[in-house]
């Protein structure tokens, strides 16, 4: 077991692909401090309207030049000069908070070109700005959010996995956006021993953790206590422990959730398997608000994205904290090492 | 709104009864160590079997001197020399590491002493070590826990209200010791009323808070997202919000439970009132595991309790940690005076 990610010997070439989201939120802005944070190739390029990043620094004020690119091949060489921006001109004008349907189609054509860029090569990984999902909707957007929109461009069926990751701890929520009661409801063996086979292997190729522990925590106070205090322990999680045991992945569980967070239980594990989302988030967001990283396990590509929305709020401010898009995108260049070095070892 | 507890002028004189708790576990440990980090008047007394403590102290070899006191009014006085023990006599010999109900009546003769001493006016709180409460129900005690068994001892009818707390945070679960699917189906808005008006008035008589802000967390994942994702905000929570608004209590939320945590959170309130068990001892348990402190709010009498169990499994090892304990006491001293100063402002 190996708690952090190991570095590769050989960081990829590629360039990430970052998508412009919400341009009223503080997309645009947290783009622009990460670029002045670390202009180093391969670096990334941003996929968005120039004249409206243009807009954004210019508002804001941040001393960062920008520049259009023709191709991704570019992205590179402009990177120690200025923050490339691959064209996706957006369909009306977009306002520091207030976000509008009328821009919807640019913000979801450029995850498209994202996506695109990455499954052609061009770019090591995706990583998305947050999206106002109600806006999109607004315009007949029908995916709950970037996640099964990325599943459905990247052909998947099996639905991919959200996993949570700060310095220290990573987590899996096998329930994500739906009420308590209904997460409990919906909780079944069948989907935790799905969500817990795609975070092993991504362990294994991502994370460089070649022999991975995974955690898995009950559902009810004291993990149920024997059948005391709730029985979906007996019913459902402990058999979905037993056949990941029998197909050889260390999994351990059910443990009380209340203990499963401190920094001693840490220590033990590579990724705890939660059963529900604040069982998840608030471990996470309490530990490390500012800069948890989202990452979508089970997509051909990498997808990473900050744990944060639009913040459409703040948007005109300047004061947006570009920490977890950093984050993100150190993750997603780590995990793109990591896979090419784990693709290339299976290679006879 | 204060958030830390404001030391008392005038502490109080009168030392802190300590509980034998299972004398299998971990409690004469702690308490030996707990003296030995801090022999200064007016400490406390512990209520055991001084026979024992002799052995457990010579057992796990912790250079302390035990005294048997006659009377609580002589610990004030012996506690700079030795560890002062108000004898109360096991019924069968214990064992390091083996509980069981053979010794039951005497760990419960143990809790009344102590409650006894406090209403009796010669010792300023009680301070509980843990109990195991398998052996007290096969032994024949009808309570769920100490907290329960402390509300009859005391003649309370309204049930009292269980507070964690740790440096910079303080919780309480509306529920606590069942199921969460149970505890769902048992959340009503009276509930959260009860316990909030009871923590609303410890907050000003125990933590010298003059004006208390209470943060009321969701239920659901982003409190609900306006019924998107569960209902119980709107139809129990932000009602029990109204009406304890309308009392003149300054209360705020629903919040959002995943960031309620977060530092920022933190510094806007000065208690949250959470949902279910797991909601509230997940944060605090991440944040401080070994210091955080369990307190009964809602008796006429003033307990705490350190937060962990009775740890028999490493109760002959010697390597027990006493924080818990020693924040416990602490906090039942700070406590005793804000509410001795607090009880003399009012008295004309």
């Amino acid at each position: 077991m190996t708690h952090l990610d190991t570095p590769s010997a050989n960081p990829p070439e590629l360039p990430l692909a970052l998508t412009m989201g919400e341009p009223a939120g503080i997309g645009g802005e947290i783009a622009l401090k990460s670029w002045k944070l670390n202009p180093h190739p391969p670096g990334f390029f941003l996929v968005d309207d120039i004249a409206r990043i243009e807009s954004v620094r210019n508002e804001i004020g941040i001393d960062v030049p920008v520049r259009a690119i023709k191709s991704p091949e570019d992205a590179t060489g402009v990177f120690p000069e200025a923050l490339p921006v691959f064209p996706c001109p957006l369909s009306n004008a977009a306002k520091l908070g207030s976000p509008s349907s009328d821009t919807a189609t640019s913000v979801i054509r450029s995850i498209e070109l994202a996506v695109k860029f990455v499954t052609d090569g061009c770019a090591a990984a995706v990583v998305t700005n947050p999206i106002q999902k109600n806006v999109l909707y607004a315009a007949g957007f029908r995916f709950p959010g970037h996640t099964e929109f990325l599943a459905e461009l990247a052909g998947v069926e099996t639905p991919p996995v959200m996993m949570l990751a700060c310095p220290g701890l990573r987590i899996v929520p096998v329930t994500i956006h739906v009420g308590l009661k209904e997460a409990i409801d919906a909780l079944t063996a069948d989907a935790i021993i799905e969500q817990t086979r795609i975070l092993h292997q991504s362990l294994r190729r991502d994370f460089a953790i070649s022999e991975p522990v995974i955690a898995v925590s009950g559902l009810n106070p004291h993990a149920g206590e024997d059948g005391a205090m709730g029985a979906e322990e007996t019913t459902i999680i402990m058999p979905a422990i037993e056949a990941l045991t029998r197909e050889g992945i260390e999994v351990q569980g059910p443990y009380p959730p209340d203990t499963l967070f401190t920094q001693l239980s840490r220590e033990t594990y590579d990724a705890a398997v939660c059963m529900y989302h604040d069982q998840a988030l608030i471990p996470i967001k309490t530990l490390d608000f500012s800069g948890a990283v989202n990452v979508t396990l089970g997509l051909p590509i990498i997808r990473t994205s900050p744990d944060h929305g639009t913040a459409t709020e703040i948007a005109s401010k300047g004061i947006a904290d570009p920490s977890s898009l950093v984050n993100a995108m150190d993750m997603a260049r780590r995990m793109a090492a990591n896979r090419a070095a784990f693709e290339a070892a299976k290679t006879p």
